[in-house]
């Protein structure tokens, strides 16, 4: 069976296990303040063309969020996001186990607007019992979107600019970001200008494990490394996490395999299209959610293993195909003579 | 300079990066249900004589730590533990952070006592008021404790005896536990037999990263890796955890690495001793802690990176070496020697 | 100007005044363990059919919400509710302050269903990746509801049975409990019989403020006073809340006076209907939410303050007008005059 | 039988009851927003000499205790207190249960000093792994302490000193405030020039129950009525805190019953040393603590309800005894005759 299930069902690229190897000997000091973690942090400062910005790796993507979320919000303050937004649905309640609600928005393609914050905190300042309603304290986006969405950079930009109107700090769950980079028009200096605090995935881009934290507002910065450490995200040999990131953003690693993957997406996107198979949404990034007859499943199910992402009629599902960086181009065209040899 | 401060400066023992670098483009399910964590688990089993027993692995020791006791205590309930556990001094509050109080107990060589625990329990039921207090809801011991000591198998068939009496769950932070098992008397079978649940480090002991944490009671086997989710403890490439617990439990690996480490400490031990070092706490697992002078201290720091645990007086301090599963022999000879060479 | 806004602006029925003032002096035991608690609870219990019900009495209801939540549920469950529900929106967050997400559900009439209580648990598991949402844990309702409806007693009886079959408690809050009483079917012993907790409104109905706590289950009653202390619910003269229920629960007086209230509204609904106003919803109890057009609203608005519910079109408004035990016979009247006068 | 046991045995102060009584039937605007709160506002801020001061009222002590320090501190910040204080000891970890430790100094007649908090916070950021520890956020005291002991200006003033220099918030936990002002020489408006934070309480001090916070920093302002929603300490009937404050801020009620129970508690006093009674600890107000031999402690138990503070030796119980307002006159007479005629 070939998997396009998830694009976290192989290890890392290979020059980060060389790297790996190569120093596994070496003696450094832990907790994140070693050498290859402080070089990984220049290479992304470059990249993101914020020479102040703190950067901390942690070792997994709802760690990241709890920890950067629970360290932003007083305690009678939520986090705006997306009703489909990873946090309100997939992480088992872990802002909530911080203390803190998440105010789910209704959501267009995984997206929400500058409109709706807006809205949303004026609606609840007009309120005259406003203080028994959880206080909006921030803005949760993510990038991609759970369903492979990006935002525009005008949408990016309209968002930031709300956010600080209304003094929200702006936080962007970047756990597929390289496949966001690839196929939007967003760049890492937007996203540094624009957010208060992002974050580059590692494990779906590339690494064993691993998501890099930049925080460019200064007062966010301010003793993060505690928050870490309360949360469980302080990797004793930290340096596994600066190793990882440091190879990613060496000659450009990180963005050329992410770009592989998308055009291998669009390859098998194109495929399906060709079959006249529709999409549930219309993802530009790594992840495909054709709409597939009973049939066609059955039929692709035989040889590949696929993400069932939601039933929609007795006689269709929505299915969810992903490529990754470690995604084989013969893997590819073979899943592309299946679409194109698939029933109707 | 070469490290002896302590037991994670380098990576992992090779035959794990072997084999992470053997299945790296294998393709696997996540978050711990793929074939690795599942042979990972059935060895551990065995090793503990425990066919039964629920085996999770972790990414590090304070996750393990606050995601175990949470999934144990009511919101009124605390953690007995000694005052120098790790829980209570060096986890930034995690525990707390859960909503729990961490019950300090004053500690003899870094260990509580069955009776300290019987004690606690008795006078807290005994207090007119104990609602207003909080409740001691189960015990947390170190083995090795972080002062290096063991508790003997006496000590522990005690402390278990009076934790079933009273029906408090008994947890064994293993954060090196490598060393514990071939330093001292209690083995694997014994935890699994007279604890609810323990850990069986990785991250000291041989491995990049990980913990193993076995439950035992079944009572808390229910549900708990909805805790790991939640506290961000939930791999996603999960199988590098069961790599690394795969290798480490092939052919007695995990014993052996740590004997040696045993074997290094207590001959650097012996070193000191005849040189007239008084030994801070008397330590039979591979963390040693002299009293030096000044001046042997400063002798030392020539050449060696030690850990600074107190200052005793003006003239002496009490220092920390550890020895490693990767603590080479050259290394252990050259601190021996330099150790026979320094001033009184 | 008279106040028809809401059900707690006035202080407590006379009655209980006069036992606080005759007892002012005595010297009682603190926290709730003095003879009015006991007797009142004697009361209760009675009342409910319950003799071996657990009662502990709280201050206020935002209070015995979230100790009664936090008591119950572990750490990765949360409280199926109404998502109109008290404790999702209007307690600043304050079950999730205790780790727990308020998992809504779409409510009718501010009610949910045995069926929707069913499919949330069923749909839970049926995920594959269900560890990675929060779990349901237990079941929360109000009777009668925010929107002043009421659970039919078959309603209730099939949400309890759908409860006890997914081992889901099931807790009622009560905050205006006797006006459901006196306005429906459900009784006490009702109440008692198919809930595993519930609480009695005080402060809305009668006292000057407290919540009677009743919990069944057996399971749910241990260290339930722990819970009470952490939460800030344990008054140090108890003795309050004892005498306020004890007086309450004495010649039927907590059935009486909110039988009253419910047809003073009842009458003032009557107006309201024969003038032609439609109801927003259609509620049996003490609180009517007549949509006003603007001329209505300001001519009622001269004499009367009213609470604004939401603005429902251009032209109307969605009002909210309640009577309590206090409300003045002669106020009711000068309402129904105005109703009467009011223009189209 | 006669209480000495505590200073909450009785129900509140005449004068507050025949206001309450007098009102009753008023219609207020709930949650603390009534003409009644908004008078005893005044009256606190002219008390205090702080116009600025931000008054809120909440229900209790171990309430206002949570909220205030979980709306001080951030996620991995703890409360520096002696560890003899209320919070550390005897709230069943209500402080924790918000996610933070309390951080317990060892305390001299239940205080701690200004110079243990400077070596707390030194000392905690000497440490090369600070933070891997939880970083001491503010400082609380109770005033009178727990053992009836009072600050003297020059440390309450050595205290905020060190407090300002730290940027540590300094919170003073008045639950018995009133005889400490009685007894000792530090006076509202010091507390509210050298706190940051207090409050003023009253359910051991006259009123039925109720606590006065009185924030002075504006920092510490903002969203405060937040906070006391979500901890479930907003009053709906708010109006009956306001009117207890109210009357005790008229005409120095306050102060005057206090005066008076402290006079009473050095009338005891002088009658134990008469009889060469030891003091455990030398208390200038309202709670006294003998040591007396179990002849003694059996002799006055016949007649007078103590409350036993701990056991000393085989042959000694340390006793407290508390007066209160409400302590009659003629109930001392008869306390000292007994201790005038106990034996040896």
């Amino acid at each position: 069976m070939i998997r396009f299930d998830c694009d976290y069902v192989e290890g890392a690229h290979p020059a980060i296990l060389d790297l790996m190897l190569k120093s596994n000997l070496e003696q450094t000091v832990g907790y994140g303040e070693d050498p290859y973690c402080e070089s990984a942090r220049q290479k992304i400062r470059a990249a993101c063309q914020a020479p102040d910005a703190a950067v901390h790796f942690l070792v997994g993507g709802t760690q990241a969020n709890a920890t950067v979320i629970a360290s932003i919000l007083r305690p009678h303050q939520g986090a705006l996001c997306a009703d489909t937004g990873h946090i309100n649905v997939h992480e088992t309640g872990a802002v909530e186990a911080t203390g803190h609600k998440v105010l789910g928005l209704p959501q267009k393609a995984g997206k929400i607007t500058a409109e709706q914050v807006a809205r949303a905190v004026e609606s609840h300042y007009a309120e005259s019992t406003f203080e028994h309603v959880v206080q909006p304290g921030m803005v949760y986006i993510s990038h991609p979107t759970e369903l492979g969405t990006l935002y525009t950079l005008a949408e990016l930009t309209a968002l930031s600019e709300t956010c600080r109107k209304y003094r929200l700090p702006l936080f962007v769950d970047g756990a597929r970001l390289g496949y966001g980079l690839a196929a939007g028009e967003v760049t890492l200096p937007d996203l540094a200008r624009l957010c208060d605090v992002f974050y580059i995935g590692g494990t779906k881009c590339g690494a064993l494990f691993g998501e890099a934290v930049v925080i460019t507002d200064p007062a966010l910065q301010k003793d993060f490394r505690y928050h870490i450490k309360q949360r469980g995200g302080m990797l004793a040999k930290g340096r596994l996490l600066g190793i990882q990131f440091d190879v990613l953003f060496t000659d450009s690693l990180y963005s050329r395999i992410t770009a592989e993957a998308v055009a291998q997406a669009a390859r098998i996107r194109a495929a399906l299209c060709a079959r006249g198979v529709k999409m549930y949404i219309d993802s530009p990034s790594n992840q495909q959610f054709p709409i597939l007859t009973r049939a066609q499943r059955a039929f692709l199910e035989r040889d590949f293993v696929l993400s069932h992402w939601q039933k929609l009629d007795d006689g269709h599902d929505v299915m969810r195909i992903c490529t990754s960086w470690a995604t084989r181009e013969e893997n590819v065209r073979r899943l592309i003579d299946a679409i194109q040899a698939m029933p109707e």
